[in-house]
C-alpha cells in the first residue's frame, strides 16, 4: 500500500501525558515535559508532546480514584458545541485561543503537539440543542446518536454520519485544531468501540469523516486511534484511513500484558510500514501514577524494560513514553537514547516473527539498505534459558562472514557465519537485540 | 411462592395504546376506548386502560414512519426531574394536574388505570443536574448511570442504584403515580435491557428499587415488566418482585411470532400464578397500526385469532387488546367476550402443555374445583390435520363417563370415557378448545 | 404436572461409586458397600446401590492418573453389540450372566440396584459392522451417528434416531437390563452433551428413545440423566421424561463449586417434585478419590457438610453418598442418619428460596400435612455473621405461637411466633436447619 | 517473509475432480481430463491434475444424494494403516502399486499430480489397532484422538501430535506419497476444523507435522489446506508451513458466495506472495455437478464468471478449475486461456483493494518490472452502473500518457494520464479489466 499522507513516514516516538498524569496534566507541566524533551531526547528521535483526555473537563481527576472521570460533568465548549481548553488548567488558552499559545511554545522547542479527543459530540451539546458550525444551520441534536455511547467516558455521542450535516461537525472541530497547529490527533473509542462486542467495528464511518476532516482541514496531521484490540480483519480499512491503531487493550507495567503483546505482534506484523503503525500503546516506565493517586517507579524490571522497547523497536510500534520526563532516571533515559537500538524502529524493513512459542520468541529485520540484518531473542519463560536462532532464517549470504553485535551492550561479540545459530542465554523475561553486519 | 400482594390475583385483562396509537395516543381516544370498554367488555372481565409510551414527549410521533422517537426531545418535566402529561395531548392534566382527571373518569367507569414508563431518569435532567426529590437535597447527575441506556429509546438513563438518593427519585415517582390514582405501571427496558446481550437482566436492582417505590407509595398497583424475552434463569427474582414480564420480543400479527410463542409457553409454563403472569403481550386483533402510519386489520386469520386467544388464556398470559376499541368488529368482539373461554384466563389452575412439535400442540388445564378439565389442540402446520390427545393424560377418573363440550362453538360435542382420545379436524393455524366435565 | 411414572415418587438416596472408586469398583466392593448400608443406613431410607462408569471395561483404571479413560479400549460385548460387565471385575457376570446374580444379592439385602450407561453404542460395533438385536437385521453402522461423540470418553455414537431399527437398540439394551434386575439407570453425555455449547440438549430424541425402552422393557426403573448443566430452558422436556438430571457439572468438595449450587438451586426450584428430581449430584464426603489416585477425607469442612447436606435435602436433590461406606466416620454417618433433616428430603413440599446474595441465603419448606414449617440459614460468607429471616416470610398463622427447633442439634430452641425474627449466628459456610411447629 | 520453499513459486493452476465428480472420479476420467489439459491448456499455465476425496473408498457414491459420505465405510489401507486407492476404481494401482502408474501417466504428459487426503488417521485402524510404519511398532490406537473429529466426513481421527510415534505415521504417509510422485497434497479438516467454533485451528499442530513430513520425504509437494474459512489471526502460521489455504468455505456457482469472496480478499491481500497463496476455492464453471446427481452447466452468467476470474487473478488465488474438461465449450475455454489476463496471475506484484462497497469494488495491480498497471473494477450491485477509478490511486507517473487497454476485450481502448479518471459502464455483477502502460 503506498503511503496514504506523509504524515508518520517512520513511527511516531514522544511522550503522552497519561500515564503519569491521568486525565489531569495542566499547561505548566506539558512545557516542562517540552522542555526536557528538546534538550534531552529530541536528538534521539522524539518529538511528540501529546496532551490526553479531558483537557476541556474543569473537573478531571476530582473523583479519582473513586472513579476516572465525571458522570455528567460540564465541559469547556465554544459556541459550536466545540470542546476548548479548561482555561484554569491552560491558562495560555483563556480568551478563546485554544491550545495555541502552547503548540506555539512545543513547536518553538523545535518539537510536535499532540491532543487527544473522544470521537462524537458532546452529550449536554445534543440534549440542550446547541448550534453545530456549518451552513446547514444545524444543531447537535440532529447529528449526534443516542445510542453510540463509550464504554468507560460518558461525555459523548457519537455522530451519526447518515445525517445531513454530519461531516460539518468533524470539519470544524480538526478545522479548530488545524487552527491551534496540532500535529497528532488520538481519538480515542473509535478502533474497538467495546461497548458493542458484536460490532467492534462501528464508528467505521467516522474513521472515514475524520480522516476526511484532516485533510479539509489543510494540515498535516497523525491520526492515532485508541482504544484496542484492533480488528484485524479491518486492517485494510485502517491503513486506508489511519497512520496508528492500538492492538491491545490498555498496556500497563505488567509481564502479563507485555508477554501478551507478543501474540499480537504476530497477528499484525503484516500490517506495519508506509505510514501505517500498528500500535502496543504507551511505555509505562520511569515514574507513572501519580493522576491515579497511585505514583510509582514503573513495575517491570530492567529486563522486561529493555524486552518491551525491543519488541516495540523491531516491530516498530510507535513508542510513546509515558515517564514523567523530568523525574526520568539514567536507566531509564539510557533505554530511551540507545541509538543503535532506536535504528530499528526508524530505519528497517521486512521485520518478521521467526518463531514463538510460551517459552521463546525470535523476530528478525533489516537495515533498508539490506546490508544489516537484525534478530531480537526473547525469553519469555520463568527460568533462565538459552535461546538460539539459526541463521539461515535470516537470509544471510552463505560463505560469508558476519560480526554479530549485542545492541543493548553496544558491543561487538563475534564472528558468525550463515549456518551457525546465534545463541544467548538469557534471564527470565530477558531479551537479547543483535546485529548482524 | 405466596402471592406477594394482592395487585394481581388473576391475569390483568384489558386495553394498551400502543398497537393503535404507536407512541402518540391522546386523552380524547383514551377516554373513547375507556368508555367502550366500561359498555361492552367490563361485563366479561376487561378492566385496565393503560396509556403506553412517550406521554410527556410534546414531539411524539413527529418523525413516524422514519423514527418512532424523537431523539433528545424535551420532555415535559416538573421541578423534581419527573415526566408530566404533555398537557396538549392530556388537556385535563394541565395545571399539574398530572393523569388525576384522567384516571378518576376512568376510575368513574369502573376501570383501572395504567401507564407505561421507561425504567430510569431523562437524560436531559442528569445534563442539566435538575433536582431530585429527597431529603438529600440530590440532583439527577448524582444517580444517573451515564452507560445504561436503553437500546430504541434515547430518553432515559438507568438509575445507579449504588448510589445515595436512587431509591428517593422511585419512590417520588411512585408517590406521584399513587396521587395520580395509577393501578398498573408496565416498566420498559427493565425486563431484558436488550442493549447488552452478555448481561440481559442488569437492570435487577431498578426491579427491586421499583417494587419497593410502589410499596412505598401506599397504593396497590400491578408492575408489569418489559420487554422480553424475560430471562427464565431469573424466574424466581421476577416471581418475586413483579407481577407480570413479557416472556418474547414485541408481538405483532405474523404467524411466525404466534407459533413461536408456544415454544415460549412450554418454557415458562411452571411459572403462572399466586399473582405472577409471564406474558405473551398484547392481542393485535382488529384495527390497528394507525400510529405507525400502517392502519389495518389484524394480519392473523380468523383461524389464527382463535388460535391466539386460546393459548393466551390457558396459559393464562394477562390480556391487553391492541385494537382501536371503538372500531371493534363483530367477529373480534366475539372472540373477546365469550365466556366459557375466558373461564380459563380468570379461573383455571395447573395448565400444562401436553406435547409440542413443529405440527401441532396440546395443552390441559382444571378448573378451581376440579370438576372440569380443559383441553386445547393446535394444528401448527401448513396443512389440515387430525389433532388427538389421549384422555389418559387429562387426569380422568377411569370409568367415569364426560361431556365433551367446544368452547369456542359453545356446544356439547360427545360423551367420552377415560382411556379414549379426542380427536378433530383443524385447517392449518387452527384449534379447538374442549372442556370434559 | 402428575407423576409419570411410580419410579421415585420421592427424592431416590444410595450409594455411587465413583468418588471413591473412579471407574473401577469391583464386584467384591460393590457388595460390601451393599452390605453395609443396608446394615447401617437402610432404615434412613437409604436404598440404591449403583456401579458407575466403564463396567464393561477390562481396561478401566490402567491409564490412571494420566487419563481417566483409555482410548479405544475393546469393552466386553455381547452378540448383539451390547455391553456386558468385565467378568474379571465381576466374576458373578461369567457366562453370560450379566449383573443378575450381583443384583440378585443387592436385592436380597433390600436394596436397590443401579448401573452407568453412556448414551448410544459402541464405536468398535459401528466401524465392525456387528450385529444389533432387532427383526430389521440391521448391524451397528446403520444407526451410529459418527459425529455424536462425547466430550470426555471415546467409547460410543450417539444414535441417529431417524435410522430404521434405532429404537430396537435402547429397547434391546432396556430388556437386557429389566432380566438383570437393574432399578436405576444413569444416563451420561445426555443432559448436556457438552461438546457442542450452541446445541447443548442435542440428544432430546435418545432421551424419548430410552424413556421408551424402559417403558417397553415392563420393569420400573429410574432413569437419571448426566452430566449438567441441565438446560432450565428444556425443564418441561425433562420433566416428562426422566426422573433426575444433573444442574451442575461434575461436583466435588470445594466450596466454590458448593457455593455456585445455591444459584443453580435458585433456578430449578419450581421443577421439583411428583417424580423429577433436579440433580445436585453425589455427596464428596468421607473417603473418596481413591480410585483416582488421590485417596482422601472430604476436603469439605464439618460446616460445609452440613450446609451441603440441608441444602440437598431441603431442595430436595436425590442424595448419592460418594463415601466408600466401609470406611465412614461416625460424625459422616451422623450427617447421613439424622432422621429429622431427611424427613424434609423425603416428605416435604412447596420448598422455595427466601432470598440469596453473596454473603447468605435462605430457604423454607412444609410439611405434607402443612403443620410443619422448616427455613433453612445459610452463611454465604468468610466470616460469621448473624443470618435472620423474618417469620412473614413463612405461612405462619397470625397470633399462634410456634416451637423453634434445631434439626442438627436436634433441640427444641425456643417459642417463636409470626411477625417475630429467626435469627442465628453461623460460623462461615455455616448453616442451620430449623423446624416451627 | 521468504519463501518457505520452491513448491508453489506463483499460484498453483490445475483441474480438480470435485466439482465435477463429487467424491467418486475414476482413474479413466482422471487420465481423459489430464489428456485434455496436455493438449489444450498446458500451454497457458494449467498443470496440476488432483483427485479430491474418497479414492480409497470403495463405496463412494453409493449413497449419493441422500449422503456425500459413507458411514462407517471400509477404506482400503495397506498393513500400515495407510490408505490406498480403491483398485476397482483405479485399476492401475492393483496390486501394491499405489497411485505410481497414474501419476507417471500425468508426469509423462508434462503435468503435475495432485491428490486429496483428511487429516488424521482412519477410525476403523485406531478401533482394531492396526500397526503404524514406525521404529517404535505402535499401533493406531496410540496416536489417535477419539475426540478430534471432523464435522463432515466420518472416516478419521485427527492425531495427538503430544503422542509418541505420532509424526512417523505422518510420515509414513507422505514418503508413500512420494513414492507415488505426488506433486500436490490438498489437507483437508485442518484449515477451519469447524466442529469446533471456539477453536477453528486446533489442528495447528497437525499442520506443522504435515509440513515436516513433506520435507522429511525429499520430495517436493505444494501443501494445501482446507476448508476456511481460514483465521486471519493465524495468517503468519499458514505461511511458515503452508503453500496454500482456503479463505472461505466451499464455494458454488452462486452470486452470493462470489459477491462475498470481496470481503475475503480484502481481508487476506496483505499474505499473498512469495510461495503463499490464500486460496479462493475452485473455479465452478462449466459442466459440474454429475457426481452429486445434478449435472449442470455453471449457474453463473458469463458477466459473473468473468468477475470471478478477474478477481481470482489479481487477488492471485490458485486456480482450480472445477469443470470436467472434456466437456468444456468455447466461451469457458477462452475464460481459461487469456493470456493478459492470466499474466496477473501468474506474473504481478502489490496487488491491492483500492476501495470496495456494497455496490462496487477496485484493485491494482502492478507487473513485475513495474511497468504496467493493472486495475479491475467490478459491479457489484443490480443495475447497470458506471464505475470509476482515480488514476491518482494507480502511482502513475504524472505528465505521462499511458495506453488503457481492455484485457479481456484484447484491445487498446484509449491514451489516459495521471489524473483523469478511469471509467467504465458495467452491467449487474459485470467486470472490466485494464492494463496501463
Amino acid at each position: 500500500m503506498k503511503t496514504k499522507n506523509n504524515a508518520a513516514l517512520t513511527p511516531p516516538m514522544g511522550w503522552n501525558s497519561y500515564d503519569y498524569y491521568n486525565v489531569g496534566v495542566n499547561e505548566k507541566q506539558v512545557r516542562e515535559n517540552a522542555l526536557y524533551m528538546a534538550e534531552n531526547l529530541k536528538q534521539f528521535g522524539w518529538e511528540y508532546i501529546v496532551i490526553d483526555a479531558q483537557w476541556s473537563d474543569p473537573n478531571a481527576l476530582s473523583l479519582v480514584p473513586e472513579s476516572q472521570y465525571v458522570p455528567f460533568t460540564h465541559l469547556c465548549l465554544d459556541e459550536y458545541s466545540r470542546q476548548i481548553p479548561d482555561p484554569n488548567r491552560f491558562p495560555s488558552s483563556a480568551g478563546g485561543k485554544g491550545f495555541k499559545p502552547l503548540s506555539d511554545y512545543i513547536h518553538s522547542l523545535g518539537l510536535k503537539f499532540g491532543i487527544h479527543i473522544m470521537r462524537g459530540i458532546p452529550r449536554f451539546c445534543a440534549h440542550n440543542h446547541t448550534p453545530v458550525l456549518s451552513k446547514k444551520k444545524i444543531t447537535a441534536d440532529k447529528i449526534a446518536n443516542p445510542f453510540s455511547v463509550s464504554k468507560w467516558n460518558g461525555d459523548m455521542y457519537g455522530i451519526d454520519m447518515s445525517k445531513e450535516g454530519s461531516q460539518d461537525y468533524y470539519d470544524s472541530i480538526f478545522a479548530l485544531y488545524a487552527e491551534w497547529g496540532v500535529d497528532f490527533v488520538k481519538v480515542d473509542d473509535i478502533c474497538n468501540t467495546n461497548m458493542y462486542p458484536a460490532v467492534p467495528y462501528s464508528a467505521e464511518k467516522e474513521i472515514e469523516a475524520i480522516a476526511k476532516a484532516i485533510k479539509n482541514s489543510g494540515r498535516q496531521m497523525v491520526l492515532s486511534l485508541s482504544p484496542g484490540p484492533a480488528v484485524i480483519e479491518k486492517a485494510w480499512h485502517l491503513k486506508k484511513y489511519a497512520n496508528m491503531w492500538r492492538i491491545t487493550d490498555d498496556f500497563w507495567d505488567e509481564w502479563r500484558l507485555l508477554k501478551a503483546m507478543f501474540e499480537r505482534c504476530e497477528v499484525w506484523q503484516a500490517h506495519t510500514g508506509e505510514g501505517c503503525w500498528p500500535d502496543c500503546d504507551m511505555l509505562p516506565l520511569g515514574k507513572i501514577g501519580w493522576g491515579f493517586k497511585n505514583e510509582r517507579t514503573t513495575g517491570f524490571t530492567s529486563e522486561e524494560q529493555k524486552t518491551m522497547i525491543s519488541l516495540w523497536c523491531i516491530f516498530r510500534s510507535p513508542l510513546m513514553i509515558g515517564a514523567e520526563l523530568t523525574k526520568l532516571d539514567d536507566f531509564t533515559k539510557s533505554l530511551l537514547t540507545n541509538s543503535e537500538v532506536l535504528e530499528l524502529e526508524k530505519n528497517c524493513k521486512n521485520s518478521e516473527q521467526i518463531f514463538r512459542n510460551e517459552e521463546s520468541c525470535a523476530w528478525k529485520s533489516f537495515s533498508l539498505d539490506g546490508k544489516k540484518t537484525y534478530t531480537a531473542l526473547f525469553n519469555l519463560g520463568e527460568k533462565e534459558a538459552e535461546i538460539s536462532v539459526k541463521t539461515d532464517e535470516l537470509k544471510l549470504e552463505s560463505g560469508k562472514s558476519y560480526t554479530l553485535r549485542d545492541l543493548w551492550k553496544g558491543a561487538d561479540i563475534k564472528k558468525t557465519a550463515a549456518g551457525q545459530e546465534i545463541s544467548v542465554l538469557l534471564p527470565p523475561h530477558g531479551c537479547a537485540l543483535f546485529s548482524l553486519s
